[in-house]
């Protein structure tokens, strides 16, 4: 049994009460506290050192990535985020220097989205570094955008470009708060997520909780200049489109609404963002499963990726 | 610089927003997100295998733990949960049975609290199991009790018996949220916390956050059964009265009321909750400071207890 077959078993059977409006398995858990027209977006994301972030990261990088992360799941339903709580494990002989620095990230961080940190905790955790944040948000009801929503015939669209992320993005994107709010404002969203496990990855968890099937167009995935770059030096064994596909840590938005706002939706956010890319790179399909058209036919292609294209 | 001088520089610039009612240095961060009449509470608490539980105790236990030291935080508000966030992080070759069982454990506790559990993410800590827990909850406007409240008259009252925690009590306590609850309604509480330090680390924290002192009553601090055994049987090397003012882990209330209340307080407390003592362990007096008073006088009483007692 891995990780993932485990936590499916153990989350199918979590208590609920009544403030539940989505529990585990969407971006963030969705509550309803009594807040007028609003619910509360409630979430947690961790952080290792040696997995997540190496020993020579900056600590300013660092800090910076572990709340966007859960910056990141707050936008990827819409929300607002409010506050956060961090949790330090910590070796006995952590440098205090490392630590202020990854205060200083998140910090800045926080400020910019007029977060506030409301409590630091530290633990011991002898061998590696470790942060967990956990982020409150809140979100209007009618604009909270799920997972579950995606309907056939609705357009894929993905925010900026692909793969290669570890190159230096995944320690300082930005998470995609405002196009997401504007995106939800503006725009009938039928389901969202953001892309931590690539786009081949993340897009299947739609694809299940909305109980439809995906083509996408090989030739319209957004392929970053760092996937290309890490192929070209052979940093990375995989091809660019391979990597746009299953790197991960991209922390961009994958999301679908029907078909006939695409071209409108281009249009706008070309005015509103236009230094990041949008890109409609698929369509949502009756059935199940996740395929890619490219010149020479459609194939399946498999959560991972690597077997179709490496 | 240890890690709580750290935590204090680094806590005393934390970015905030108009939210927060209590950021960081109280039971919880307790929130304005707009709900009528309540504010949040919001909490996070990490237990680390070989530190906080040991490779040979139950997973039931170890889980319910985990999510009871939360809990415990936001009875010390006199809240009520609502919800929890898991995350673990897990070696690669984790036992499943031992995540199922600690799962069981915090499933129990929360189907009995009515606390639901609304998501659970894995992460790899590759040495040891971390185990983190985000808690939220709420609680009435005028009933939130922190710890800033104490003032000289108040006397001074503490739930159970304490020390010898370690004999297996710090596994199996029973957050005290209906006690705390029912004090808040019936009570004017002027502070609270709960003791996880023991009474001699946690009183000071109410101290430094009301701006007063403190008087204890060495023959009034209940001791418990298991810290008696254990300095009787050499298992500790405290004496009983010292592991009770030390050991920690007791999670009890402390708490603070004027004095004119103790007696109806205590007369109503035997009535509601027969099976749990309730001491006077002493009063709140101007100025600053901890002392303990015994049949040869009145002396200092460090935060550890440890110079004054050993």
């Amino acid at each position: 049994m891995n990780e993932f077959e485990l936590i499916a078993q153990l989350t199918a059977k979590l208590p609920s009460n009544r403030s539940v409006v989505v529990g585990a398995g969407d971006d963030c858990a969705v509550l309803d506290l009594g807040v007028p027209d609003h619910w509360l977006l409630f979430k947690t994301d961790a952080i290792v050192q040696g997995i997540h972030f190496t020993e020579s990261d900056a600590g300013e990088r660092v800090g910076h990535k572990a709340l966007a992360r859960c910056l990141s799941d707050i936008a990827a339903m819409a929300g607002t985020p409010s506050c956060a709580l961090i949790t330090l494990g910590l070796p006995p002989g952590f440098d205090p220097e490392f630590v202020k620095a990854v205060y200083a990230g998140m910090g800045a961080l926080a400020q910019k989205y007029q977060v506030a940190i409301v409590g630091g905790e530290t633990t011991t955790n002898p061998e590696r570094i470790l942060i967990s944040i956990a982020a409150l948000g809140t979100v209007a009801r009618d604009k909270c955008v799920r997972r579950s929503g995606a309907q056939a015939g609705d357009a894929i669209f993905v925010t900026g470009q692909l793969g290669g992320s570890l190159a230096g993005r995944h320690l300082d994107f930005e998470p995609r708060l405002e196009e997401a709010r504007w995106l939800a404002q503006h725009y009938p969203l039928h389901a969202m997520i953001d892309l931590s496990d690539g786009l081949a990855g993340d897009l299947p968890h739609i694809l299940h909780a909305s109980g439809v099937g995906a083509e996408l167009l090989a030739s319209a995935i957004p392929i970053s200049p760092a996937a290309r770059a890490r192929a070209r030096d052979r940093v990375s064994e995989k091809p660019p489109l391979l990597a746009a596909l299953t790197d991960g840590e991209d922390f961009e938005l994958l999301f679908t609404l029907p078909s006939r706002e695409a071209v409108t939706l281009l249009d706008a956010w070309r005015l509103r963002f236009p230094k990041t890319r949008l890109s409609c790179v698929g369509k949502i399909v009756p059935g199940s499963g996740l395929t890619i058209r490219n010149k020479h036919g459609i194939r399946p292609l498999a959560a991972h990726g690597y077997v179709h294209f490496s």
